[in-house]
This record gives structure tokens, C-alpha cells and sequence, in this order.
């Protein structure tokens, strides 16, 4: 079994001035290629560090990554750690300088810096890794029983070198393929879903199944490992079939990217458009919804009513509503939605009228109440949320959430709510 | 002298589903505490894992700070874990037991299942983080000359806790002062400013000077480390004139956390209102302003007008002006500010037009082209960007915070572009 350590070398990770996204990338690569990854390690450009971590990784991991460290500058010293370690001689290239020099007068067309000539240096027998996107190349060898691989900091060198080097490499050393479905849903709970799901969880090793929190949603994932695809593949229909039936209809989709994106697909298919009359959330359903290349089809534009009277001069809620019931209130939600569908000429027109906080409305209504309208051609449906004190941007997201979701659930012919208890 | 490990535990962090991002916050804040971070590490959710990595980051760090795995299911093992190796008990704590039943009881208004009855057990005579956004507290400890801080996964529960709780319980551990200013600017890239201060920034060490890309704007910080706040104060101001001084205009703000919050305060003094109008960047605008609490003193609203049939009906743009020019032209920017100013009432207002791709508009006009108006009280305003084929959310990002920027010149008096080369 192939199980992999990700090691980064670079201080810039440490102070925080950049995320690990390097580790993140070749974990998803690996996790596609079946090699486990159980350690990421971060280190600084410190030779002293870098060898405590390589003595640390060589002894629990048999493919060993290390990632940056690889240019030509004093602080790159990854090789000759590397090297002083696993006991390879550090030797210079000199083909791979001349293809260094050739580069430098060919294409950048300026004389090559003298440092530069340290990234021909490699470990003696190494496979090379050229550099598809910059100079410094990146290696493999087997040594001591841990296939070592160097691949360069630069995250878009890292990801080219990966794609055409690396996962080639690792593949040949593994007969096992990886897949994965991505169960999405909203309106339920990390911790409803484990008390449905437990027993199941605990106890499935191959396909495995887990969940991940997502932004005011809920993703399982499960995982099959297999000889071929097609095996991967028939283990995990029956799993997702199964998972579907517990859960019902809080699942919008499987391997959907977010609510918006189901709404879209839906709306595209049943050739309906949509506009959104926001007060609360501010333009967030918008701005989620246009940032879905080509939804223009589907989504024809909104109003964002924050103050009252925008809600009155724009979207024609009638001033005698906005006095008797508020701002915040089931009639001026279906209003909003009218409203919008109305000027926008628009056939579903979704609305959010509530209170974000800090602090409760003038009328007195409390953080988190908040009302949803959807005015469709079978009528207007509204539904109330009491979300409590949550933090601003979380009461936000939740509520465009749950207004992307009745979209979802009226297009699909599905009660409005979610039928189990949260 | 404190040096740090961050310990991640999480198996969506080794599969790639998400970046470490927690370890790349906490470690920009205690590289601004002083505090020194030599590791990173990342095990799942495994015990035998987790306890090697407890083993071997307690021999070369004296603050251990770890992430992830307080949560109410089985795979968060984290204080177990953690206790085990450090020779502590985990005790069940009653009243942090009733807190939690009464968040469930009067805030979510359900049950509380009974497995989260697990995120009360803490290790015995702790000090108790608790968690200002989500239901797990954390805590910290000190055994055998280790500092043991443990913080929740979910990011904004992360950086909460961080903030109210570990950072003045690391300040507490040291005698000095570390004091910032973050000098704000749009209109300027990195490699300009690096030209601009790069001797500067190299030489100086204290107060030190390093510069942050933030999405589609700059940031640099100044920072002071000295016996006390004051010493630190007097050492920063200097530093902070002598940047400003090099930058000009394209500075913002210092110590302000975005364009939007820039633009509240001055839309604020000046007793004037916003209303926006926005095409390609789809409410982004609309949702940014709105992401601030208490903007609505001077936020009106907007219109998202994605269908050129939602700029003639709702916001009023001439049809013969669409037809002649298109939507994505000068004359249209500027009658969609008009337009939203007319509807809305508001004394100011920012449109947006433009192609944000990923393909050519159906004029041929090239993605990156931009148009934003500016209606106000003193006439209209209009400037173009050539963003070039950029991605969409960064012309989107570039487009928003173009249109801001705007606001916050006209409000300060000063042209409306940049005087200098970008």
C-alpha cells in the first residue's frame, strides 16, 4: 500500500503569508490515484529543520513529496537536504544546464544569471521532472524503501510538473483506481446526519462515507477504491442509493457544485427565468447567481430593497402593507416577490425580507426572523425562518440558501420544506 | 522564547477537499503576536496519528495550538486524544452542559441530540475557550512546559476563537508589545509598490514593513515590536507618513478593513446616500455594501440589471440609447447611474456594465471591458477599464472595487483615476 507524506518547505507558509494550497492539489491528485495521504508537514527554510522532517517522514511514509525549495537562490536548499539524508551524491547536469542557458537566450532572451546553474544540479540516477511552466526541474528516486519526489513551490509549476510528471509516475506504482460522489444537501444538520448515518459511517472502510460542513450546507462523500473504474463505480450506486433514501429530500444533488448551480440546471431545462427583490441579504442571491458563467439565460436581474422605500417605488410593494404588517413580514415578502416578477417580467421571483443584526428592527422583530417569498405561475408561497442569534453573514448565507432551496424544491414538485426535522 | 506548532486534524484536509487555510490565519497572527511558527502539520482522524504527531510536536514546540476534532461526532477525537498523551482527565462539565441545552432550547428551538452532549467533556482544570459562532467551546492548558491551545475546524469558529480568546492568552505569555497599522490602497500593484519601497522594506526590521495582496487590492503593514504600546506608537507613525507620502492617492484607508467601509464613513459624515446599478459584477457591489452593519443609514439600495430588459424597464435607460451604443458602452453606464439615482432617490450612484466572460458579449465586445458611471449631485462621471482576459470573479472583483473606489475619490475631493502609473 502507497501512503504519502506531503512535505512544504517554505517560510512564507509559516508567517502565514500564503495557504498550503500546494498540499491541497496534490492530496486530491493523490486521493484520485488511490495513494493515501496521511501526513502534510510544513517546515521553513531552515536546512536544520528540513532534515529533522525528512528523518521524521522516511521512517511512516513510502512516497515522501516534498514541495518548493527547488530555485536558485541561497534559502532553496531542498536538494541538497534531500540528498545529504537519503546519502545521493548532488550532481551537476550538464545537459540539463545547457537546456537552462539555451532557454535564457532563446526565449527570455537575456544572459543567463550564474546562480541558475544550481537548479541543473540533481540527486546522481534521479528521474527528471522538467519544469513545463518555469527553470527549476523536479526529480524522483527509490532509496531505502520511500519513492522520493521534488516538486517545485510556485503553485502553477507545481501543478503542471504534478499533472506531467508525478502522476504518471506514482501511477505506475499503484494498480488501484479511486472514486468519489459528492452527495450535497441542505437543510439538515451535521449532527442529524450522524445520527442517521452513524453505524454506517463507522463501520464502511471501502466505499467509505463522510461528511463535510460546507458554508450553511452539508456534503457526504463517499469513496470507493478499486481495480477499474467500472468496479469503483458499481460499489458506490448502491451507497448512494442508500444514503438518498435515509436523507430524502434535503439532497439537491449529487456531484453539484452549489444550489445556484441546481437552480440553474432546473431552470434551464424547464426554460423558466428568475429575479430576486432582496432586503436582507443584500444582492447575495444575485451576486451567487451571476457568478455562474452563462446564467444570463436564466436569470434576468433583481432589485436589492434595503431601504423601504425602494421596496415602494421599485418593486410597487403597497405602501399600506409596508405600514400595517412592516418591512419584515410575511405579506411584504409575497409583495417583493410579485414585485419583482412584475417589472422584471421575470416568471419565478424569489424574495428575502428579515433581519441580519446586530441588532433587532424598529418594529422590535429579532435578529435572524426572516421571510421568504417565491411567486411562481401556480401562485405566491412564502415561508418564515427564526435562525436566532447567528452572526450576520451566517444569517445571510442561510437565508439565500434557503431561498435557492424552495427554487430547487418548487421546480423539482417538492414540498416547499423540508419534510423531516432538522 | 515561544515557538509554535500548528497541529490540523481533519481527513478533508489530507484528501484535498479543503486548504489549511486555519493554519496559514493562525499563523498570521501570531507572527504578529511574535510568536514563532517552525511547524505545520496535518494528521485525519485517526488516533494513532494523532497521537504520534502529539508526541513528536511536544519535544520541539512550547506553544502546541491544535485544530479541528472538537465537534459532538465520532470521528472528533481530538480532546481524547490530546489528554491521553499529555497525562490529563477529560471531565464532564455541567455547566457548560446547560449552556449548550439552552442554545438548543431557545435559540435553535429543537431538542439537543444527545451526542453533543460530548463537546462538554474538557480536560480537567482547563481554561475554556467558548465559541462565539458555533456550539464547541475550545481551551487551553500548560503541561510539562507545553502551552496546549485547542480551537474548533469550521474556519469562522476558528478565527473567532482565535481572536477572543487564544490571542490575548498568547499575549499573556510575553513582555512585548507587537503593534500594526495596515496602510490600505487600490490602484496600484505589487511589483509597482515593491519599486517603489523595495530598499525600504529590505532594510528595516523594526518597525518592519511588508506588503499583502488582497483580492484585487494591496495592503501593506507596518509593524512595531517595543515595551510597551506606546514606545510602539511613536515608532510606527513616522514609517506610516513616510508610505503615504510614496504612495499618494491610491491609499484608502489605514486600518480601515475594506473599500466598502471607507465609502460607509464618508458617505456617513456627508449625510449622503448610495444606490447602485449593477450588470456584469450581478449585486456584487449591492452585497459587499450590505455585508457592513448599520450601512443602511446610507445605503439605499439597487438593481441588478442582468437583462437589457431590466435597464430599460426598471432602471429606465432609453432603448435607443441600447440599441445604438449596446449595453456595454459609455452612454448606457451613465444612464444606468442616472437611472438608479431617478428610482431610488439616492444623491449617489455607481453603475456597472461590462463583459466578464468567459466569452466575448454578442457585440464582440472582448471580456475585461468595463464601463462604470457615476451619478452626482455635481454631474455624471464615467471611466473604462481594459481588464483584459482576466478570470471572471477577478474582473468582477477589479470592476467592484473600481466602482468603490470611485465613491470614496469623489467624496474626498480627488480625480477620479489614479494620478499615477498603475
Amino acid at each position: 500500500m502507497l501512503s504519502a507524506e506531503i512535505l512544504a518547505v517554505g517560510t512564507e507558509l509559516l508567517l502565514g503569508s500564503i495557504a498550503n494550497t500546494n498540499a491541497q492539489m496534490i492530496s486530491q491528485s493523490l486521493s484520485g490515484l488511490g495513494v493515501n495521504v496521511f501526513w502534510h508537514t510544513v517546515v521553513g527554510d531552515n536546512p536544520g529543520r528540513l532534515e529533522e522532517a525528512l528523518d521524521i517522514a522516511r521512517k511512516r511514509a513510502n512516497v515522501l513529496i516534498t514541495v518548493g525549495g527547488l530555485g536558485p537562490t541561497y534559502d532553496d536548499l531542498t536538494k541538497e537536504v534531500v540528498c545529504r539524508a537519503f546519502g545521493r551524491r548532488l550532481t551537476f547536469r550538464g545537459d540539463i544546464a545547457e537546456e537552462l542557458r539555451g532557454l535564457y537566450e532563446t526565449v527570455f532572451r537575456v544572459p543567463m544569471p550564474e546562480n541558475n546553474l544550481r537548479q541543473a544540479e540533481l540527486p546522481e540516477g534521479c528521474t527528471v521532472f522538467d519544469n513545463p511552466v518555469g527553470t527549476a526541474p523536479g526529480c524522483a528516486f527509490y532509496e531505502d524503501g520511500v519513492h522520493v519526489l521534488m516538486l517545485p513551490g510556485p503553485p502553477e509549476e507545481c501543478e503542471a510538473m504534478l499533472h506531467r510528471h508525478a502522476e504518471p509516475y506514482l501511477r505506475s506504482l499503484s494498480d488501484e483506481v479511486l472514486l468519489s460522489r459528492d452527495i450535497l444537501c441542505f437543510g439538515i444538520g451535521e449532527s442529524a446526519v450522524d445520527q442517521l448515518l452513524r453505524d454506517k459511517m463507522s463501520q464502511m472502510k471501502n466505499p467509505s462515507l463522510a461528511t463535510y460542513a460546507k458554508p450553511a450546507e452539508m456534503c457526504l462523500r463517499v469513496t470507493a477504491k478499486a481495480k477499474t473504474c467500472d468496479e469503483a463505480e458499481a460499489m458506490l450506486a448502491p451507497v448512494v442509493d442508500e444514503v438518498k433514501k435515509a436523507l430524502g429530500d434535503v439532497i439537491y444533488g449529487v456531484d453539484v457544485s452549489s444550489l445556484e448551480e441546481a437552480c440553474k440546471k432546473l431552470l434551464q431545462e424547464q426554460k423558466l427565468s428568475l429575479a430576486t427583490a432582496e432586503s436582507c441579504t443584500g444582492g447575495l442571491l444575485a451576486q451567487r447567481m451571476t457568478e455562474l458563467p452563462g446564467v444570463s439565460a436564466v436569470y434576468r436581474g433583481g432589485v436589492v430593497a434595503y431601504w423601504t422605500s425602494v421596496k415602494a417605488d421599485v418593486l410597487g410593494v403597497p405602501w399600506a402593507l409596508l405600514d400595517e404588517f412592516g418591512a419584515v413580514s410575511e405579506p411584504v415578502a409575497r409583495a417583493m416577490a410579485e414585485g419583482v416578477c412584475a417589472v422584471t417580467g421575470a416568471e419565478l421571483g424569489i424574495s428575502v425580507t428579515g433581519v441580519a443584526g446586530p441588532d433587532a428592527d424598529e418594529r422590535g422583530n429579532p435578529v435572524g426572523l426572516v421571510y421568504l417569498g417565491l411567486c411562481t405561475p401556480k401562485g405566491t408561497f412564502c415561508r418564515k425562518l427564526t435562525l436566532g442569534r447567528r452572526k450576520r453573514e451566517r444569517i445571510r448565507a442561510l437565508a439565500a440558501n434557503t431561498g435557492l432551496d424552495m427554487v430547487r424544491r418548487f421546480l423539482t414538485g417538492l414540498p416547499l420544506e423540508p419534510t423531516r426535522e432538522k
